[in-house]
Order: structure tokens, then C-alpha cells, then sequence
């Protein structure tokens, strides 16, 4: 499924960047980089790796007589989807075993309602990229891709759509172009300017909590612009896997009838809802740390020659690495680093078809404080000499 | 979702039934009986509780550093999935979070092959009744009703199927008749039959381990007559959640496109997958003794007075008990006999439309054993007693 071969190479990206690699121009990378990565003392993105530890430390002080929840019901499930429900601001929350699943099924909702299948998202949104054509295999839904794939949606795209649409998706922060966020300003415009159309606006919340810091809101502030979101609880929260959708208690009433068709109804998804529980209390008061973390190692890695993050200064804890180099010539390069000075700054290049140049992403996690600065530093400041032999000043 | 109103209902039919009740003619259980239940020193079915303590066991002494799967990847899902190939004689098999999602994406793909969206099972097959018709919402798939409700289906009614269908899905046992099975020469029959019509067979095997002990065959003997197969693993398994579906290569390759879609295709399954593993170990080569037991406890069952069972003689660990009261006329005394012998045999009593009679379902797991005979013995004299009083002779 994924683009890269080895699982190996996809499992370290899991780390690296919390999900799935885009895949966009991205080739195989050599075992050097991935195997100097997998050995260094200090990995620089992420929570930890993803091993069934991660299970067992969520689990090992539960009282092992609470009750499983019973497809969607018990308190096990309930007391959590009402947490949520209040997190978010919604009347209501279902946990899901995906975001995939639980997002198609908004958007059918809202287009059954207004009986067209028609909605409109970012041509790198996840669900335009990630999931096997869904929409059009599954729910015969046509979706306009708005805008640029090099940008964000801006108000005056909305504008532009032709024809009517059932459900705008937004994707915050927009994870393919390095997490950009637009204004608060206009994403207001934007939500009011679906209210005033009709259109029901959805968002995709993967990384909701890691952008609360950036606006100075609360998740429930935001979500107030919506009409639903989703959020993901493995990415910046590192759980295991599993997904909140919330909205109008109507709708999520409806939501449930969907889950139980896409098989997302399972007699017990306690594994999910309890290990979410618990990463959940532990990391959400930390995205304002996370993020504080990405704006400086980003600063340090804008003054690498050949270097510039994208966006140039972080609004989460995630942002992309942009090097003006071919992956083949980078890639020794960030091998021998990792090597020398034993910091995983990544485990792969991908190399973009239009430019040449390749790149990678990072998120910033708990992992981060546990990397000596002046290691980390010592590593760029060499990174940094490498590149000005390699590429002339422009 | 459930048909009972309370969550407790249901949850305490999980252990007693092993999933969701069928619902038919069900009415909510008053307090009594199922509070009987819950204190009972006993339970005659099912392998325990659905606590987070089966989770907490499977995990406890698994090395914390083994990996996670990674979106279907990795050797924790794929080691399981060679396994269960072998086991079930398919070239390959997919894990998947749920048998809903598996089975509706096998009759998918087998429509598609065929150009054609039509498909025949038993009118009270699991996807006709527990899946909120997604045949038809998701996948536009016409289902043609089979046989008759109370009987299962005979080579007739596939010879007698008015035009053509891409599929034919048989449930061994029938879950909703008490769990029948055919004989081993009639799904022969039906096998040949549907080979020659170029008619794709789907086995739900829900409980395919279960019917091995009759049939004297292996799962992989069994599932040679069909073309794709799906199995759970938290009915006579005992595990949390999760199935798998196994068939040709090509086909499996495809359904690992329709799990991406349907949102099954998670980063981490392995919360099921290793708990799978572990109480299939467990319990794979007990399916003989709990067979055993289901035939013992229905052969004195059948000796109260009132009382039958369906099958007359159970063909797995499952059966139906049905007896000749309204529910509210049996209730008190289940609950009197639980009280008063500590044995809990049912938490519910489902009532039918049609006759007026009252039933439950046992499914005979590792609970059985524990219960002593004498004091069942007793039990079950006793509820013959107050039945004698109360029906009269036919």
C-alpha cells in the first residue's frame, strides 16, 4: 500500500513523521540513511517508536475488571466520546477505529442530506491522496479539488467553486505542504462564507490539538467554525490508532448507523479508546512545548546553507525540511551525520520530480528534549559545511 | 444499535451468546433475571467476561520491544496472516479489524469480477440482519433471500435462484437456527454446483473451528469447497475483535485496496492481531471438548419438561433452547433457578411474534468446566419441575 518498498523504511517513517509518507516523488531509499537512523543514540522527531510497549505501559495499571465497551455502547466508550464531545465543543462524539472511515462518512452524511454528491477539499488532503479513490469507489461523490497543490485554500477559491457543493473539507494544519494554517481571519471568512451558501464545512482535525498553541485557541474554539471534525489520537497524541468524529448529535446518531456498515462497530474497541485516554491526559497539555521545540530546531535549520523549512517559521509542531540537493547527493551526506555525531535527524529523502531537490518532514514529540543541544547543533553546524562545498551560492 | 435498549443487556449477551443478540422478537429483560445472572456463582457459557483483563493477559508476557504492524505491514500481521492461509488451505489472508468489513468487501470484489451486482444468502444471515443494510447503501448489491427463515439452505434453492448471481454466501453453522450445519455431502453438492455455474462460494465461517469436531474435517478441508472464507476471532476463539478473510492471492491484493477504503487499514492492528494469536493457541484444539459439552448439557436440557433444543443434538459448542412459555412466564423462574442453585444459564429470554415461545442461545466454552454437574443436575430438575406445573402435557 505504501509507496516506498521496504516496510522497514515505512515503519521509520512512522516515527520520523508520525503516518503514512506522502510518497510524492519519493524513491527507495538505500539502507545507509534508514540504518545509520535505526543506530542513532537520539531520534529527533516523534514520541518513541511504535512497539507493543506502547500498549502494555496504557494498560498496565488498569484495573483489569473494567468492562469492554459493546459495540459503541457500555461506559467504557461513552464516558470518552462525552469528554471528547466537550474537548471539541460538539453535542456529540463517536470514536472510530480510522479517520478514513470516519470522515467518508461525513461527508456521505452531509451529501445524502442535500442530495448532491458533490464536496471540495485541497488536492493533497488525505483523503484525496491516502484512500484508494473512496469517495468516487464507495460513495459515488465527486470532489473538486480547490486551489493549488502548492498552497492553501483562500476564501476567494470557495468563492470560485462552479455549481453547488454538499461539504467543504478543511485540512488543519495542511500536513503535505508542512503543515501551513491560514490566518484565524480567514478561516472565519471562510466559515462564514459556507454558513451564509449552505455548505456544511468539515474539518479534518488529524492534528487539531498541535495547532491550538498557533492560534491562541482552544480545540473548541476552533471547532466552533465547523460544522464537524475529526481528530486522530496517534499522531500528536501517540496512541495506538483510533479517531474521534464530532458534530450535531443528529448527525452523529447517523454516524453510528454508518460505522456498524463499514464494519467500524467492533464488539470491544477498548484497545483504541483506552490507550487514546491515556496518551491523550498525558500529551495535551504539551503541544505549546512541541511546538516552541519546532520553531527553534526549524531557525537552526534555516541557517544550513541550502536549507529552508517549510513553513519557514512552524504554526505546529510539524514542518517540512527543504534541501537544494538531489536525494542521491544528500543522502550520504545525512548518513555520515547521523553517524558521527549519533542524532536521527531522518531516516529518508524524498525527491521532488519538478524541482530535483528532495526534502523530509518532521514532527516534534517528547523525543525532542531528550536530544543534547549542543550534539544537535554541533550535527547542523557540520550539515551546514558539507552543503556550502556542495552547492554554490545562489 | 443493539436491539435490547439497556448497554448491560447486551453486554452480558456477549458473554453469554458470544456477540450481539439477533433481536427477533426480543424484548427488554427486566431487571431480575439478568441481575440473577450477574451475581451467579456460574456461568454454563461462553470463556469469561469481556474485561479488559483478556486484553492485559494476551499482552503481559510479550516482549515490549516487538514492533507494531504498520498499515498491514510488518512481520505481527503478516507471520498471523501466513498462519491462518496455512490453516484455512487459502493462498493468502488479510487481518482485518471486523468480519462485516471482510465479508461485504469479498461479495464486492466478486460482483465487480463479474460485472454483475447480485448476490444470494440466508434471509437471517449475519449480513442481512446485524450490518444496517450496507449490501445495498455502500454497494448498491441486490441480495437474494435463500430458503426460508426457519430451515438452511438445500442445493434446491441454489438450482431454483431465478438469473444469474456473481455469489452465494453460506453461514456454517446457522447462527439464527440454533447453528445447524448441512451435511458434509450436501455443501459438497453445493460446492460442485456453484463450480460449474462459475457462481463464486463465500463461507462465513464465523465459527468455523467450531464445526470442525462434526464435520471430522479440518478448516482447511472445509474451506477447500469454497472460494474465500472468513473467520472470527472472539466467538469460539475468545479474543477481543478482528477477523480474517483468505482466498486466491489476487483476490486478497484486492481486498487490501478495499480495506484502505474502508478505513480497516490501520496503523497498528496489532492490539488484535497478537490477542488473536494468543487465545487461538489456547483454545484452537479445544473445539472437540466444547462440542462435547454442548451435546451433554442439550441431552439433559431436552429432559425438562417444556424444554427443546435446536439442533435436537448440537452439531457445535452452540444451540438454541426454546421453551414452550411467554417470556414472562418463564422469566421469574430463570431467575428463582439462578438464585436459588447459583447457576446462570441465561441473562435474557427473547420472545417470538409467531408462537408466543420464549428461547435463548448457549454458545459452550471454557466456562463449562467449571461448573459443577451435580449442581447443575439439580438446577435443571428443579426448572422441569416448576414446567410441569405450568404447561400442561401436549
Amino acid at each position: 500500500m505504501g509507496q516506498h518498498s521496504g516496510h522497514e523504511v515505512e515503519e521509520e517513517l512512522a516515527d520520523a513523521a508520525g503516518e503514512e509518507s506522502n510518497g510524492y516523488g519519493s524513491k527507495e531509499t538505500p539502507g545507509s540513511l534508514m540504518e545509520a537512523y535505526m543506530q542513532a543514540e537520539y531520534i529527533v522527531s516523534g514520541h518513541g517508536s511504535r512497539k507493543i510497549k506502547v500498549l502494555q505501559e496504557a494498560f498496565q495499571h488498569m484495573d483489569g475488571e473494567m468492562d469492554s465497551d459493546h459495540y459503541g455502547n457500555g461506559e467504557t466508550i461513552e464516558q470518552f466520546q462525552r469528554q471528547m464531545a466537550e474537548v471539541l465543543g460538539k453535542e456529540s462524539a463517536i470514536f472510530f477505529p480510522s479517520g478514513t472511515m470516519s470522515q467518508q462518512i461525513a461527508l456521505r452524511i452531509y451529501c445524502d442530506r442535500k442530495g448532491l454528491k458533490r464536496v471540495a477539499y485541497h488536492p493533497l488532503c488525505h483523503i484525496e491522496i491516502h484512500e484508494e479513490n473512496t469517495l468516487r469507489e464507495l460513495h459515488q461523490i465527486e470532489a473538486v479539488l480547490l486551489g493549488e497543490k502548492d498552497r492553501l485554500i483562500r476564501l476567494e477559491d470557495v468563492k470560485a467553486i462552479e455549481g453547488d457543493i454538499a461539504c467543504l473539507l478543511l485540512e488543519l494544519p495542511q500536513r503535505e505542504i508542512g503543515g501551513q494554517l491560514p490566518s484565524y481571519e480567514e478561516l472565519e471568512a471562510i466559515s462564514a462564507y459556507c454558513r451564509e451558501q449552505g455548505i456544511k464545512l468539515h474539518l479534518d482535525g488529524a492534528r487539531l490539538f498541535e495547532i491550538t498553541p498557533y492560534y491562541q485557541k482552544t480545540a473548541a474554539e476552533i471547532c466552533s467554525l465547523f460544522d464537524s471534525v475529526y481528530v486522530s489520537f496517534y499522531k500528536g497524541i501517540g496512541g495506538i490508532a483510533g479517531a474521534v468524529l464530532a458534530g450535531d448529535a443528529d448527525m452523529m446518531q447517523e454516524s453510528r448507523v454508518w460505522k456498524r456498515r463499514f464494519g467500524g462497530d467492533l464488539i470491544g474497541l477498548y484497545p483504541y479508546i483506552l490507550s487514546s485516554q491515556y496518551y491523550f491526559d498525558q500529551r495535551k497539555d504539551k503541544m505549546g512545548v512541541y511546538y516552541e521545540h519546532a520553531k527553534q530546531l526549524a531557525a537552526m535549520l534555516n541557517q544550513c546553507h541550502a536549507v529552508r523549512t517549510l513553513p519557514e517559521v512552524p504554526v505546529s509542531n510539524m514542518f517540512h525540511v527543504h534541501i537544494a540537493l538531489a536525494q542521491a547527493e544528500a543522502e550520504p551526506i545525512f548518513s555520515k551525520m547521523t553517524q558521527q555525531f549519533g542524532i536521527g535527524l531522518t531516516s529518508y529523502l524524498n525527491e521532488s520530480n519538478e524541482t530535483g531537490h528532495c526534502s523530509f518532514e518532521l514532527s516534534l514529540g517528547d523525543r525532542y528534549e531528550t536530544v543534547p543541544q549542543d550534539q544537535l547543533q554541533a550535527a547542523l553546524e557540520w550539515l551546514d559545511e558539507q552543503f556550502r562545498v556542495l552547492v554554490p551560492k545562489s
